[in-house]
């Protein structure tokens, strides 16, 4: 129950930035849903595919696209409000990054892949939807260039798939690593911390 | 019959306007027949893929390869004529629109997905070539930006689902889809319609 | 073995070229390795896709994720040295090329699917990690714009497919294609051959 809330709330914090995303870019409304729509389920959706789990769940779920209709009228009505709620909405965001990022690990194990498919396809499943959002949008995944947030969630996916190899007790392990991402990605927000970037020159 | 007519002459607009799309951004002769061919099946094969009809059937068929070759062809040799015959390519786009539209539903739901599965991957179907392209050619794609093209593929779609369940016969079904997508986007174009945007600033 | 080690080759020179190609564009330490694994293994990911071979080979086999870890360390650490190694890389690009041109298309035919498929799979193994590099790099595709590179895919995806339906002998048949592709390669970027381009305004 309380995942299911997580999953939803999390879902909504990617639809959110995404609807708001496109309005900035001055799309139009099938634009605001489709972007919104797509931060929401894009990256479940990769990991569906590559897992084998026909058809993606992100695609079967009328929950998914009807918050993203809804998180698409928000920044349409009452934009100035998101605005002022950047803070929770960025909140709600990373508790979504570790929670999609333990989830999907976790997918991929149930259906019986390796550790190292699980961990990347667990980050696909948290980062997957933006860097779509900042294809479709023209310009290179924001995730790339900086913040400490894909590392947030390959950190979330690692420890899901090593205490499921240690056999952890389920009902506590995915707190852990969800509480850990959402952590490290508060402090890296709070703090701006970076990944080390590099001269483009010299070595 | 017709309907395969009709597939053939909407893949062969789609992937006219690919090939035009090429030639305009100054792409080589083996980009202007990649773009030409995803436009004709991009859309498609996406929709294959979330599907679990493996292989895609745009990769399958000969014909869709052979058409975009075929439209490469005349964008490379007579450009100026399919300049001239803008209007008659925009017309053979909304028919394949429709058409792209209501089959990518239908096929969904030949393959056991319910109603959401098939509304979303008959536009996918319908557009998601389109969008490749523009990501490949480096911009936003336009049907996030203006333009009634994804909603008269949604209309479309919703109307062929909606048949289905309700057992509408057959055999006149989709024409129905396809001839209010048509009209839509005849419509759409003949007097610039657009759907809403919202200043970028305040709600 | 030899096989193995030309995998292995060709996987850790598409890597360097990514690393390069992020650390240039200024990515972070994840940009980089994302880029570095994208081009190695993104298109032999999108082959497996379509041929349902889940989960993708590029996900399960460690050591493609390893070889591009390893390459993106020599772009932080020894960045000068990497530019001046350029000419190597790239004849280990070339080698690269034209092993999963061939491999793609015979694994694509292994899984029992039709000549085009095989065809079009090859080339699609060989230049898609490139491609999706482009894309995220917010730039359209080198591949579509200018050099023979796609071509020579495309002509060792085709030799291997013929080669395979004429039943020649499996130990040299792969040789023929890697050989004649890497030489047109060569002899593309020695003598700056480019497929024809055509002028925007007029046919």
């Amino acid at each position: 129950m309380l995942f299911k809330l997580l999953d939803l709330a999390g879902t909504f914090a990617f639809a959110i930035s995404g609807a708001v995303a496109a309005r900035q870019k001055k799309l139009d409304l099938f634009g605001i849903i489709t972007i919104a729509y797509m931060v929401a389920c894009g990256g479940g959706i990769m990991r569906d595919l590559c897992i084998g789990a026909i058809p993606p769940a992100g695609l079967v779920d009328w929950r998914y696209l009807a918050l993203s209709l809804v998180a698409s009228m928000l920044a349409i009505a009452v934009y100035p409000v998101l605005q002022r709620l950047d803070h929770p909405v960025q909140m709600f965001d990373a508790l979504g990054l570790g929670f999609f990022a333990v989830f999907g690990a976790h997918k991929a194990l149930a259906y019986g892949h390796n550790v190292q498919v699980a961990i990347v396809l667990g980050v696909v499943s948290a980062v997957g939807g933006g860097a779509m959002r900042d294809v479709l949008l023209n310009r290179t995944p924001l995730i790339l260039r900086k913040e400490i947030y894909a590392s947030a969630a390959l950190l979330a996916a690692t420890l899901q798939v090593s205490g499921e190899q240690l056999e952890l007790p389920a009902d506590w392990l995915p707190w852990f690593g969800i509480v850990l991402c959402f952590g490290l990605r508060y402090l890296a927000m709070r703090y701006h911390w970076n990944l080390p970037r590099f001269p483009r020159g010299n070595g």
